[in-house]
C-alpha cells in the first residue's frame, strides 16, 4: 500500500493501483449520524433511513504507523475518524480503528474509471455488470418479479409487498471484484449501499462503522477468485451419489415418492435422489402447500419411510428432506425451545413471533451457543441419524430488526449475518455426525461465511415464468456474481417455484430449464407451490424421456463436473464462470449475463425465450465445437438450430475432456 | 414574536404559541449542500437529491436586532446562517440574512404537537390532513391512478413513467394551516419537502435557502384564511354570466358545437356557454385527440365562428376556447416567437424544443419580458377580440430543469413559480382588456401567487372512474386544500377527463360527477381524451335531463353562490370549505375529506361510489335540514336516500337563504 501525499491531499495505491484520492474539494469520506426504519412483511422490507448529519470529513492529519500510516479525518476538528492504512496478511487493509462515538454511518469514496465494470454482491439476479447502479445490501426475499415494470411484480406488490426489485436479493454481500482487478471486501454485517453510478467514484455507503476494508489485486481474475476464497473460505466438494443423476422434488408420502421414481427410473431417468419437503408434514394455506415447521418424521404422511429409506439407498437412490431456522408453534420443537430459552425474544421478552403466511413460529437465537448446539442436535438427531443424505436448509434471511438476540447484538447489525449463521449450524451437525462427504444441504440465503459454511446455493424462488428478472434467464447472473465472490457452487429449481397471480409452468419452459440444468453442477426439480398448475418432469411420457435425456447429459458429463467441482474446493474457481473469466481480452464478454463457461471447456447459452427454435450466442475467440452437430466456431456472434433437446452448449476443440463430450451424442 | 433562551437553548414563541425549540440535542436547523437530479418524461418527474453534506447547526449565538433578534446557527463555526427573527407588517418573520455560500438546502424543524393536524400545500388529491405523511412540492403532472397499487397505476407507470403518486400534483405551495391556529408560508419556489410525520416536530426541506418564512396566528380558521389571501392576495369575483348555467365542453366544428347547444337548450340545459378547446385546431396522436398549439381561430374546422359567436353572444351564450403557454413547432407562433428569441433555450443555445407526447413545443420564456408582453398580446388579439369569454389556461407544470432562461435564473428555481407566471399573463391580458369582468380563464397549475393572479382552478385530469386517488372523489380533498391557502374558487371536469387503459366513463359517473358539480362555483363537463369510449352529458335523454335538472340546481342557487364567491374575492373566505372551518369543535370534522360546506350555509356529501341508493354522511351538530326531503337533523351520523338525482346535500334551518333553497325542489 503506497501513500503519497500531494497538493492538500493524498493518494493511496495498492500494487500501483490508485484506490483511494482525498482532497478538501472532493474528500474520500463522509461520517455522519442516521436512524434507520425497516418494516418487514413476511421478508420483504421496506428500509428507509433517516440521516440527521452527514459530514465531508476534509481535513486530515496523517502518522506513520508501525505497518502503514494512520490517518484522522475530521471536519474542523468534529467527527474524528481514525483510519489505519496498513497490511495484514499480505492484503490492503483499511482499518477503522478509532471514531466519534455518535457516528454510525460512513460514505467512503473509491476511486474509479469510466470503463470500470463491478461484479459481485452477492447474488444479483437481475445484473451481473453492477456499474450503473446502487446496490442496497439487506438479505430478504428475492421478490416476485423484480421489475416494476412487470403485472407479476405490481399484483404481489399490491397484495404482500412482494414484488421486489433489480437489487433484492437472499444473499447480498459487501464484496465486489473491479475489472481493474481487485477485489474489495468489508468485514462487516449492518445495512449497506454499493453506488457504482458515477464516473469518477465508487461510492460504498455503510450504516455502521466497519471494523475494516480489505483489498486484493490479482494478474487475472483466475488469480482474483483464488484470493478472495483465501480470505472468505472454499466450499467443500459435493458427496459422490450427487453425480449419479438428478434429485427429483417430489411429496405427498413415502408412496407416492416411489411409484413417481419408478415410473421415472422405467423411463430411463437417471436418479440421484428423492427430496420430499414434506417428510416432515404439512399444511395449506392460501399461498399454497406449505410444511409443518416440526422437523421430525411425520410418519403419518410418510408410513414406513425409515426403512423405505434403505431400500432406496440399496437401490442407489439417496432421500433428502427439508428444515428451516424456525420452529411452528404447533410443534414439541418450538415447546422444547420456549422452555429452554432458546428462541429469540421481543421487547416484553416474551418469544418473538413470526408471521409467515397464516401460521406463526419462532426462531431460534443461534447467538446463544446452547440454542445452536441445541438446533445442530436436531439436524443430527431427526434429520442425520434419521436417515437423510441432504436438505433444503430453507430461509436464514427473515431475521427481524425488532426482536431480542441472546448476544446482546442489535438484531440490524446480525440481520445480515444470520444466514451464514445459519449456514454453519448445518455444516456443523453434518461434520460432527462425520458425513461431510456423504450427506449435503443447499440454501438460498447468503452472506459473508456462506462461501465457507454453506456447501451449495440454490437461486431460491424463480417464476415459473420466462421473465429476465425472475425467471428462468435471471438464474444465470445469480450464479455468476455468485462465482465472483466464493460461491461456485450454484444450481437452481428446474422449472421455477413461484406460482401465483395465474403463472403456470409450461411444459416448454420445463423442458429448456432442465437443459440448463444439465450444466449446472446440481440437477433438482421442484414442483413449486401450486403443484397442480404447473407442468412438471413426469407430467406426460415426452417430458420425461426428454429430461431423462438430459440426466444422462449430466451424468455423462460427470467426471468433467467433478473436476470443476474439485477445482473449487481446492482454489475457489467457480464451476459456472462468466466468459471474461478465461476471455480477460474480449471486450465484449464483460457484458455477457445470459451465458456462461461450465467449467474450462463447455460454454452454455441457455434458451430462455419462449417459442424459440435457433438462438444466438457469443462465442470469445478460440475453437469452439457446437456439442450436438460438431459444427467449429472461431468466435463471434453464431446462431445455431436450438429445438427442445438441444441446448446450445459449446465445447472447446482442444479440451483433453474431447471423448467425454462426444459421449453426450449417444445419450 | 418572543424569544426565551433557557439552558443551552432557546424557543420562540409566536402569540404564545411555541413554534421552534432549539437546544444542542435536538437542533431546530440543519443545512447542507445537495445535487439534485430531475428526470422529466411529459411532465412526470423523477426527483432526486445527493445529500453531500447535511449538517446539524447546534451551536447558536444571539444578537439584539432593531425589532427581534439575530440568530447566527453554525457548528464549531462552519456552515454559519444567520437568521433574523423579527416581525414584518404585523407578521412573524424568520429571514435568511447571510449564509456560507455552498449551502444549498435546509431542514428546519417546527415544533408540533401530537394531536395536530395539518392542511394546505397546494391541491392534494389523496390527503386533506397532511399529518402522518410528507409531501414533495413540485409541480408537475398529477398522475395517472396515484396509488401504486391500483391497476390503473400500473398500467400508468409501465407504458409513460405517468402513475403519480399520493403527493403528485399541478399545483404544490409551501403554505400550510395548523390545527394549533397558525398559517406558515415559505417564501421560496424551489423543491420542497415537508414532512409532518413526527410527532414533535414538523421538517421542512427546502432545496435553496429562502428569503424568508412567514407565520401569523388566527383566533379562527376564518380569520387564517383571511389572513393568508391577505398576504398572498384574493382572486376576483366571475363574470356574470357563468351563473346562467353550465358550459359544455363540445367541439368538432362550429355546426357540431351550436347542434348540441340546440338540442341540450331543447332539453331544459341551462347553458352559460361552449367551451370548445379545438377551435384553434386538432390534432391525433396514440393519446386520443389533441390540439394544435397555435393559438387563433382555425376557420376551416370553425368555419363562420367569428360570426357565430355574436350570435350566440345575443342568445346569452358565452364562447370559450383554450390555450397554453406553449407554441408547436408547426404554427406561425411558434416561428415569430423563435425570430424574436422570446423561447426558453437549450444548453447550446437553440431553442429547447419538449416533446409533448408524439409532437414538439417550445417555451414562451416569461422571463424576458418581451416574450411576456408579446404573449399577452397573443391572447388580446386572438383570444380576446376574437370574441371569447373565457379559457382553459392549460399547463403550466411542465418547465425543464435544464432549459435556461432569460432572466438568468436557473430552471430548477423557476420551475415551481412557472404556473404563477403563467397565470399572471393571463390575468393581465384579460386587465389590460379591461375585461375583468366578462371573461375568465380556469387553471389546473398553481404556485404560490396564483391565488391573486388565477382566476379560477380546475382540479386537472381525473380519470373517468370512481378511484379514491384519481377519480371523482379525490376533486372534494383538492378543492378543500386549496381553500385552506387562498384559492377559494375551485371546479372539476364533470365526468373527469383521462380515458386510458380500458377505462370508459360510465353514465352513473357522469351522473354522480354533475350532481356534485352543481354545488361547486362553476360548472363544466368535458369529452375527456377519447371522446367515444365516454358517456357524455347527451348520450341519451335520461342523462340530458338529469342534467338540466342539475344545471337548473345551480342557476337557482346562484344568488347563493355568488355571495360565496364575493366572500372569497373580500374575504378570502372560500367558497368550499372544510367542515371544521365553522364547526372548530366538533373533533371528527378534523378527519372529513369527502364532505364540504358550500358556502356558509350548505353541506354537501357527494357519493362518490357506484351503485349506490343510499348514502352515510356525518353531520356536525347544528340544525340540519335535508335539501330532497325536508328531514332535519341535529348532527352525527345520518343515512338517508340518494337515487340518482338526488345527491346528498343539507343546509342549514336558520339560514337567510331558506327560501332560496326550498326552490330546488321546484327545478
Amino acid at each position: 500500500m503506497q501513500f503519497v501525499q500531494e497538493n492538500k491531499g493524498f493518494k493511496i495505491f495498492i500494487d500501483g493501483k490508485e484506490i483511494i484520492h482525498h482532497t478538501e474539494e472532493n474528500p474520500c469520506i463522509y461520517a455522519g449520524i442516521g436512524k434507520a426504519t425497516y418494516e418487514m412483511f413476511r421478508g420483504n422490507f421496506k428500509v428507509s433511513d433517516s440521516v440527521c448529519e452527514k459530514m465531508a470529513l476534509k481535513d486530515f492529519d496523517v502518522e506513520d504507523a508501525q505497518n502503514g500510516k494512520i490517518v484522522t479525518f475530521s471536519r474542523n476538528k468534529l467527527n474524528p475518524l481514525k483510519v489505519l492504512f496498513t497490511e495484514e496478511d499480505g492484503r490492503h487493509v483499511i482499518k477503522f480503528i478509532e471514531n466519534a462515538d455518535s457516528l454510525n454511518r460512513i460514505w467512503l469514496r473509491l476511486k474509479a474509471q469510466k470503463e470500470e465494470h463491478i461484479y459481485g454482491c452477492g447474488e444479483q439476479f437481475s445484473h451481473f455488470d453492477l456499474r450503473g447502479k446502487n446496490f442496497p445490501l439487506w438479505t430478504s426475499e428475492q421478490g416476485v418479479g423484480r421489475n416494476k415494470n412487470t403485472y407479476i411484480t405490481f399484483m404481489a406488490d399490491s397484495i404482500d409487498q412482494a414484488g421486489g426489485d433489480y437489487y433484492t436479493t437472499f444473499f447480498p454481500a459487501p464484496t465486489f471484484v473491479s475489472t481493474r482487478k481487485y477485489y474489495c471486501h468489508v468485514d462487516n454485517t449492518a445495512y449497506m449501499d454499493f453506488d457504482f453510478k458515477n464516473e469518477d467514484y465508487h461510492e460504498l455507503q455503510i450504516w455502521d462503522i466497519p471494523e475494516k476494508i480489505i483489498f486484493e489485486t490479482g494478474e487475472s481474475y483466475i488469480e482474483l477468485v483464488e484470493k478472495v476464497t483465501e480470505l472468505l473460505g472454499r466450499q467443500p466438494e459435493l458427496p459422490e451419489w450427487v453425480y449419479d443423476g438428478v434429485v427429483i422434488g417430489v411429496q405427498g408420502g413415502t408412496e407416492t415418492c416411489v411409484k413417481k421414481l419408478n415410473n421415472a427410473v422405467e423411463k430411463g431417468l437417471k436418479v440421484s435422489g428423492i427430496w420430499a419437503q414434506d417428510w416432515q408434514g404439512e399444511r395449506y394455506t392460501s399461498f399454497g402447500k406449505r410444511l409443518m415447521w416440526n422437523w421430525q418424521w411425520d410418519s403419518k404422511l410418510y408410513p414406513g419411510l425409515d426403512e423405505e429409506i434403505k431400500t432406496l439407498n440399496a437401490r442407489g437412490v439417496k432421500f433428502l428432506g427439508y428444515i428451516n431456522p424456525y420452529v411452528a408453534i404447533e410443534g414439541n420443537l418450538y415447546k422444547e425451545a420456549s422452555e429452554n430459552g432458546y428462541l429469540a425474544k421481543d421487547a416484553e421478552g416474551k418469544d418473538y413471533l413470526v408471521e409467515f403466511g397464516e401460521f406463526y413460529a419462532g426462531v431460534v437465537d443461534f447467538t446463544n451457543p446452547k440454542a445452536f448446539e441445541w438446533y445442530k442436535g436436531v439436524i443430527k438427531k431427526y434429520l442425520i441419524d434419521f436417515g437423510l443424505s441432504g436438505w433444503m436448509a430453507d430461509f436464514g434471511e427473515y431475521l427481524p430488526t425488532d426482536l431480542y438476540l441472546y448476544n446482546g447484538v442489535s438484531a440490524e447489525i446480525m440481520h445480515n449475518e444470520w444466514p451464514a449463521i445459519w449456514a454453519r449450524v448445518n455444516k456443523e451437525a453434518i461434520e460432527e455426525s462425520g458425513k461431510t462427504d456423504q450427506v449435503t444441504y443447499f440454501m438460498r440465503a447468503g452472506a459473508t461465511g456462506s462461501q465457507k459454511n454453506c456447501a451449495m446455493m440454490w437461486a431460491g424462488d424463480q417464476n415459473v415464468d420466462w421473465s429476465m428478472d425472475d425467471g428462468l434467464a435471471s438464474v444465470i447472473p445469480a450464479a455468476l456474481s455468485l462465482s465472483m465472490i466464493g460461491c461456485g457452487i450454484h444450481h437452481s429449481d428446474i422449472g421455477g417455484y413461484t406460482t401465483l397471480f395465474g403463472m403456470k409452468r409450461t411444459k416448454e419452459l420445463f423442458m429448456r430449464w432442465a437443459e440448463m440444468g444439465a450444466f449446472t453442477p446440481f440437477m433438482r426439480t421442484h414442483e413449486g407451490n401450486r403443484p397442480l398448475d404447473n407442468w412438471q418432469f413426469d407430467s406426460d411420457d415426452e417430458t420425461l424421456l426428454h429430461f431423462a435425456k438430459m440426466s444422462r447429459v449430466y451424468t455423462t458429463l460427470a467426471p468433467y463436473i467433478k473436476a470443476a467441482v474439485k477445482e473449487n474446493s481446492e482454489k475457489g474457481i467457480p464451476v459456472q464462470r462468466p466468459l471474461f473469466m478465461h476471455y480477460e481480452n474480449d471486450e465484449r464478454s464483460y457484458g455477457i449475463q445470459y451465458e456462461y463457461l461450465f467449467g474450462r471447456d463447455i460454454l452454455v447459452a441457455p434458451v430462455y425465450e419462449e417459442g424459440k427454435a435457433t438462438w444466438k450466442a457469443y462465442l470469445p475467440e478460440d475453437e469452439w465445437v457446437h456439442l450436438w452437430t460438431g459444427e467449429e466456431y472461431k468466435g463471434g456472434d453464431v446462431e445455431v438450430e436450438a429445438p427442445i433437446g438441444f441446448p446450445p452448449v459449446f465445447y472447446r476443440k482442444n479440451s483433453s475432456y474431447v471423448e467425454l463430450f462426444g459421449k453426450v451424442l449417444e445419450v
